[in-house]
């Protein structure tokens, strides 16, 4: 059965990738051995890491002033890392409340210093993006998150603000050109439109560091990690050979421009086809709403198990909503294919039509 | 060329689990996803950890006072990790620095309270185990590194104290029947004998827990990993995986005491051609001898390159010495054949006869 994956993250990668990959765990490169068996301080690895680099910053753009790192762990270890390398135990850093995500990176900031909490969307289950708010002109930097996974929000241009901007991008990064060399740190678990889980992606303006005081554990400071050029300990090879494979794919589809034409292409049938659907509730306010993840109700939500029954018939996975808020949610990474959105969009009629 | 695999970690896995862990990558367990695009809270995931949490229990002979968890990072984030969740700021730790890695555990530990350095064999380069020394009445643990990869010593048996053990072993771990089960803590970055970089096993005694009042990164907390079942956040599903499929081997191969009798018939003959030729010079005291690696040097250094070059040229790659101590090193970790000892002994032999 043909499989439409729509799952949140862990998510859908290019099939070239995958089967890249999978060579690569018999026989990496005609070496003999296995990508899984190399030394992380042999060339093999070094070219990897080198190209990984290298095509992060051309694709964001960025200047020399910008180092790129992979580190262990995922989004939530940045939560707590960030703030340990960048605010001062008296220090005040800015964070905007705009879903589950951004507020757990507010409770591990809270750790290491002052967090001043300049907007939340809390009150409406973080349906929308709040644009106007004031940062205190002492803020060291300001957080946010700019595709919200869960709730299905996201930034659609930069946050009005001559504070350094630090972004958690982990369910929107290279899905669109984006004003990444306006940001001061960009973060992102891989596990979306960059590869496998069990990598980090770390972008850092090095303005931005040596500025506080904390000693800080080796394996947790940024500057330990430029010094070391991503290998200041064995790093996850398999995961930032898949982030390799995963960005050589987009440059070769032609760069983040075609990327967000895809992302549009496919968000565009399918928020037509839901806004067309009164069976269905679209859950985000319009201009808000993000081209990864769509989420949405069933306007009877006793429909629900069965609509997900029928997803699963037709081989469509992780529509279910997030434990968290419930309901529906399609996402929409760089390598659905338009054919996948084409398809639930007609289950999607196809079950309003039964019970209408 | 047939490669001879002595790398010191990432390295040699089993054929079956590199082709298994490919596989997966296509097409995992006829789902028509590959691994890498499937939810880690899906059904699929949840047994791929139950089964390796329940392999690591039943080859370690632990019972339900012991929590098995996976964890992003390396040991390098356990060296913070460990005294972050179990030692206060007024509380002592004991640590018994035998090589390269206690050594940056010892730095790591003293950001998070005080410690008691019970015994260091930097005299001698850690060129052997000190086995005799006091550990403080009132330490709260004590760590040490059962295997120095670097230098190439191992624990035969535990230290001789009542004080808790915390135990580094990622480089022995599962090679051998060991007194798990009377060990506090066992941590080991997987890249050996368990399987993929990007994964950390932590294996703690729950009466260990719960003593600190500082608090925690929510991401650090070994405590909010119990509660979540290693699934507090995204885990490193690809490398879970790879630890699965090389503890089902283990298993299959039949068990710990065969990993052990083959590591002794690998190190026997490694370390009795070594003995027989004065060409080569042991580096390590011989009743501490590592069985996974063997540090060596040829008695004349000059001859080293030549020797290296010859092990290239025969498939055989890692026997250069770690960069921090120079020398030659042989890994000799679970998945090799004693016939890649047997070709790296003769070529031993062929070399010392040509210089004879």
């Amino acid at each position: 059965m043909k499989m439409h994956n729509f799952n949140s993250g862990p998510s859908i990668l290019p099939a070239t990738v995958l089967e890249q990959a999978a060579a690569a765990i018999i026989n990496y490169n005609n070496t003999g051995l296995s990508l899984l068996e190399i030394g992380h301080r042999a060339k093999w690895f070094e070219e990897i890491l080198h190209e990984a680099i290298g095509l992060i910053k051309e694709l964001m753009e960025l200047g020399t002033e910008y180092e790129v790192l992979f580190l262990h762990g995922g989004a939530s270890t940045q939560f707590m890392q960030v703030p340990m390398n960048l605010l001062d135990t008296n220090d005040t850093a800015a964070y905007i409340d705009n879903g589950i995500w951004g507020t757990k990176a507010i409770k591990e900031a809270k750790l290491f210093g002052n967090v001043a909490v300049v907007s939340s969307t809390k009150d409406k289950n973080h349906s929308y993006i709040a644009k106007d708010f004031t940062v205190p002109a002492n803020a060291k930097y300001l957080h946010f998150t700019t595709n919200n996974t869960v709730e299905g929000t996201e930034w659609h241009q930069l946050p009005a603000t001559d504070i350094p901007l630090v972004a958690d991008m982990s369910s929107d990064i290279f899905s669109r050109p984006f004003a990444y060399n306006q940001l001061g740190v960009i973060y992102a678990g891989a596990q979306k439109n960059m590869g496998a889980a069990g990598v980090n992606l770390l972008v850092i303006r090095k303005d931005m560091l040596g500025k506080i005081s904390r000693p800080i554990p080796a394996i947790m400071d940024y500057q330990n990690h430029i010094e070391a050029g991503s290998l200041l300990n064995t790093p996850p090879v398999f995961a930032v050979y898949v982030a390799m494979l995963t960005l050589r794919w987009i440059k070769q589809e032609g760069s983040l421009a075609v990327m967000e034409q895809r992302a549009k292409e496919r968000a565009n049938l399918f928020y037509n086809t839901l806004d067309a659907l009164p069976f269905y509730t679209p859950i985000v306010a319009k201009e808000d709403r993000s081209l990864m993840n769509a989420t949405f109700a069933i306007t009877d939500a006793t429909l629900e198990k069965e609509f997900l029954d029928l997803c699963k018939e037709n081989g469509m996975v992780g529509v279910k909503g997030h434990r968290s808020v419930g309901g529906l949610r399609v996402s929409m990474y760089n390598a659905l294919p338009l054919s996948s959105v084409e398809a639930i969009c007609d289950l999607m009629k196809a079950f309003a039509a039964k019970y209408a």
